[in-house]
């Protein structure tokens, strides 16, 4: 099966622990992420294939997105508080996986059922926006949750939320674009 | 002396000789980095006493501010190509170097010579903003150039430009504002 964490998984080791058990609480047909086509799944902020990344995992929750993150201590930017860029990070694939998901929705692909159909959508980020609302605690984790404000074939825009203990810290919009197949070396 | 490297250097290994071997082109004064107070001082993109983090370093090169980084091949995004999300991060540490670098000059602090003085200013986040113009090469070093467009007391604007091989990739624009005191638990 294309892109699906199966006996694979035991390579991954513990990253994907996490994963597996916050799948439960969020899952409706897995995260976008794990359903990358093998070729395109080395993303440093989601690649299931990228043992030094953060794996981040992206689900639907009704008509919104959320993935949950839990940064390390060494992810700070002032002591006691989460690294901007980590932030950043973290909206761009969430910004990314929402617009693969919404595509593949669009396209009648079912994540985890991609036998006899197109593989799963892969976008890349055209332009990022964060606004940083207030410090972002270090140690909780991380809610981001995505809406789609904008949707065509080609293009998808995502505004993201990042809060932390129920407090919006961050705002983010990621418009992302459907990945060239060149780039994949297509 | 405040934020220098020195005999402390021999604490951080491998990862700052490089810093200590690319100094030498654009050192003008040492990296804005090097500078933020002890305990301001472990960004996870930029901190000198960050053992996990990038610490990027920059300088300034005339009226332009400059960072040179090659990313790990792990910092991929699609094979072959750069994660958007480091980009982001290197620009957001660049533009908060650069807002520290100004300040400080405008307050007549001069990096390397703290001492009597008042410390070495740090700025944080406020926005962030990013355009990927085209898919960034993974392998060569990269090269952030950064122009002020907006200087004041609390807040400094930086456009920044991120280039491989000679090409701009991405552009990016960073809001930066004094960090308020009470983030550093002064």
């Amino acid at each position: 099966m294309r892109g699906r964490c199966g006996a694979s998984c035991h390579d991954h080791g513990l990253a994907l622990m996490t994963h597996h058990r916050s799948q439960s609480a969020a899952d409706t047909g897995g995260a976008f992420q794990d359903h990358y086509p093998d070729d395109v799944a080395h993303c440093f902020g989601c690649g299931r294939l990228n043992p030094h990344g953060h794996q981040l995992k992206s689900y639907w929750e009704g008509e919104e997105t959320v993935a949950r993150f839990t940064p390390q201590p060494y992810h700070t930017a002032i002591p006691g508080y989460v690294y901007g860029g980590l932030i950043a990070s973290l909206i761009d694939c969430h910004g990314t996986g929402t617009a693969a998901a919404v595509a593949a929705r669009r396209d009648g692909i079912e994540p985890g059922a991609e036998e006899g159909t197109a593989p799963f959508p892969r976008f890349v980020t055209a332009a990022l926006e964060v606004s940083y609302l207030a410090p972002t605690p270090l140690g909780p984790a991380l809610e981001l949750r995505g809406k789609v404000v904008q949707d065509s074939e080609r293009k998808v825009t995502t505004e993201v939320t990042v809060s932390a203990k129920g407090e919006i810290t961050a705002r983010g919009r990621v418009v992302a674009v459907r990945m060239p197949e060149h780039m994949a070396g297509r």
